[in-house]
């Protein structure tokens, strides 16, 4: 008979750089989510594993067991290939959606179970539940029927998706234990594998305006997640991404479903469309499907899905978006070419405005936001338009406005922006 | 106007190896006390000092905050000079017991504010309410007045006394981070000087039966201990103690109250006696007496204390102590010479025999322990007795004697045991 497993025998082993046994792990995960480790526990094993970090193989044990917390899905009747994408988050980063119809436009399967922002970044559900009459909260059939009909779904993850994330993610919101790597992979990781995907494309942000501000740690972060989806059957890329300055011009919920829009349309901004043609590639090969994603933009085939995949969740893609009561013109001080942009202040100040809460229950404004008006390489005027920021009221865009000074950069040249996509990460 | 603080950015700034203000340190105490801070908050905080540590700046500010937590009490009605002793918890460490009395009879007082036991060292006020009838939850005025008119208490600590401090040490026991030089300094010294007490002698114990297994650790809490003290104006001097055998040959509540009565009578193991003389003297010399402490054991006079402290607090010193329903002899295998008494099996059995508790609600049974029949250099032929084992069931009986085992090392040889002192820390 084996000894019975503690909580502060577990704690302490990480704590003092020893490996954790694969049953310290399925017990503590297990015993975590139905309540009989404390939060303060957990709390204290993290804050270990922040310092210590993870093993390969307590990392894939650990995921396993956070999987195991709930149920994988099982997408064989849906009747496609599937394959996902996730990205670690960036300042107007709507990449999934223009991405997600334009992929499901070739045939393939996207099964995006999304989140909530909280913070800077945004989060995809916020965006599009700008819509008018959106619905994120399908069930499981109709998520199933929605991903064999219309081949692309946006919503939200039910209750019994790897819940020990669910718990885990609050608890290092308020602990100060988000910035691990063993603990971002497995978060990310876990819901995915879970969600039954059979393919995986990960963009990571590295930069100002990302989690991960240096390069090595983002492919560190990278080939983990990559070992972790193939440790689960999950064949999995990832894009190591820039994200120094915002994603195309447009940082909100309203107002990035409508740049969206625009390149879905066959526009939109250089970059938004350049990102989601790299990644929809990306996706189509591990799909196995052999295309040019851009030509499905220019002809219409990824606006009509997407039509079909907003219907589907009960939204009109005719209604006009909600728009914020107030504005303001932020202008420049003196001539100049913009030599840069700053995601972090764009995305505080698109926070501040109200497109993004400070606590899980908070609801966010859909017309709040922040639209540029120049990028990288223009020429303003002394008093020229900057960007414009939408608020409900004044207090929300004061805050915005203030949080958006330095975000523009002027100087007497500017060099001109790069690729977005840094480098690449396979198994 | 400052910012306000955030218990995210406090736990952040610890965690990535920044220096805590004075103002965060003073708020996160107060709000966690206040509940204002969660115990998982508490918990990542813990274990970001225990990698990173404090400044002495910080550690003297977080005691400092855990003082301020409760109130310090004020003394000054007792008329008499106070001195009181810390251990920091040893196998058989029962010296309090025959100690407060002994410096007692010479006019000082000892205002003993003690805990209960968790784990295998065991509580000082576990062991005296062994004794039939003795209370020891006085009343504020009751200690005032038994101070000084006994001038020795040995008593619970009201819910006043840095009730910051009762939080952590419990949060702390859970979540493995007991071991942290910062965290066991401030938990010590903020109810110590919280105590009122001009004076105080630390007596840390360094070896394998002790939380500090080595030397430089154990001088390293000697010093913030002292240096704790001289900020908040307490005389203080650690004395570094062997803690690699236990004290005495008496482990548990009831057997080592017996050994204590030996030691006040003159006599008792002569390790018990050395070292009870050795901390009278520090405590003396800190309270500006000139006297030879040896002479008060071997005339009476600190019996005669004893005894007044016993009455003044409901007990009868002349009771039988209680005995245990059961007990069984641990002889030795093979003839040989006592090499070694280890004090963590020694403890470990006392615990197990029921001497202590695994949780804080845990009843203690008084007169289950551990009693060594030998002591090191003692030569014992094969089938001789090394113990006798006291409990109150088979159960305990058997735990006990199962951990007992390896406890007496015999050989050929024994080297004489060494001075328990090591060595001495001052301001």
């Amino acid at each position: 008979m084996s000894e019975p497993i503690s909580a502060v025998d577990v704690i302490r082993t990480k704590r003092d750089g020893g490996e954790l046994t694969d049953a310290q792990i399925r017990w503590f995960i297990a015993a975590y989510t139905r309540g009989d480790v404390a939060h303060e526990q957990a709390s204290a094993l993290t804050m270990a594993v922040f310092f210590r970090g993870m093993t390969p193989r307590e990392l894939a044990t650990w995921t396993d067991a956070m999987i195991a917390s709930g149920t994988r899905l099982d997408l064989s009747a849906v009747g496609r290939p599937t394959v996902d994408k996730h990205s670690t988050g960036g300042v107007g980063d709507k990449i999934s959606l223009p991405l997600c119809p334009l992929v499901a436009a070739f045939g393939v399967a996207v099964p995006q179970l999304s989140g909530r922002g909280l913070g800077h970044t945004g989060g995809t559900l916020d965006k599009l539940e700008a819509i008018p009459g959106l619905r994120t909260d399908l069930s499981g059939q109709g998520f199933i029927d929605q991903l064999r009909d219309v081949g692309a779904v946006i919503c939200a993850a039910g209750p019994d998706l790897a819940p020990a994330d669910k718990l885990l993610y609050a608890l290092r919101d308020v602990t100060a234990t988000v910035e691990s790597i063993p603990l971002i992979a497995s978060s990310i990781m876990s819901k995915k594998i879970a969600e039954g995907t059979d393919g995986l494309v990960l963009d990571v942000k590295v930069g100002a305006g990302a989690f991960m501000r240096d390069r090595d740690r983002a492919e560190e972060l990278a080939r983990a997640m990559v070992r972790l989806g193939a440790d689960h059957g999950v064949r999995a890329v990832a894009v190591l991404t820039a994200m120094d300055a915002p994603l195309g011009y447009a940082a909100g919920n309203g107002v990035e479903v409508a740049e969206s829009v625009e390149v879905l349309a066959g526009g939109g901004p250089a970059d938004v469309r350049e990102l989601t043609v790299a990644l929809a590639a990306e996706m189509l090969e591990l799909a196995g499907v052999d295309a040019d994603p851009a030509a499905a933009l220019d002809d219409g085939r990824a606006m009509d899905v997407w039509n079909a995949m907003i219907r589907a969740q009960g939204g009109d893609p005719a209604a006009p978006l909600p728009s914020a009561a107030l504005s303001h013109v932020v202008t420049a001080d003196t001539a100049g070419v913009v030599s840069a942009i700053r995601a972090m202040p764009v995305g505080m100040a698109a926070w501040r405005a109200g497109a993004g809460r400070s606590r899980r229950d908070e609801p966010v404004s859909p017309g709040a936001g922040v639209v540029l008006r120049v990028g990288v390489g223009d020429a303003v005027a002394a008093g020229g338009a900057l960007a414009e920021i939408y608020a409900d009221d004044e207090a929300h865009l004061a805050a915005a406005v203030h949080e958006f000074a330095g975000a523009v950069a002027l100087a007497d040249h500017a060099d001109a922006p790069g690729s977005r996509v840094l480098g690449r990460v396979t198994a």
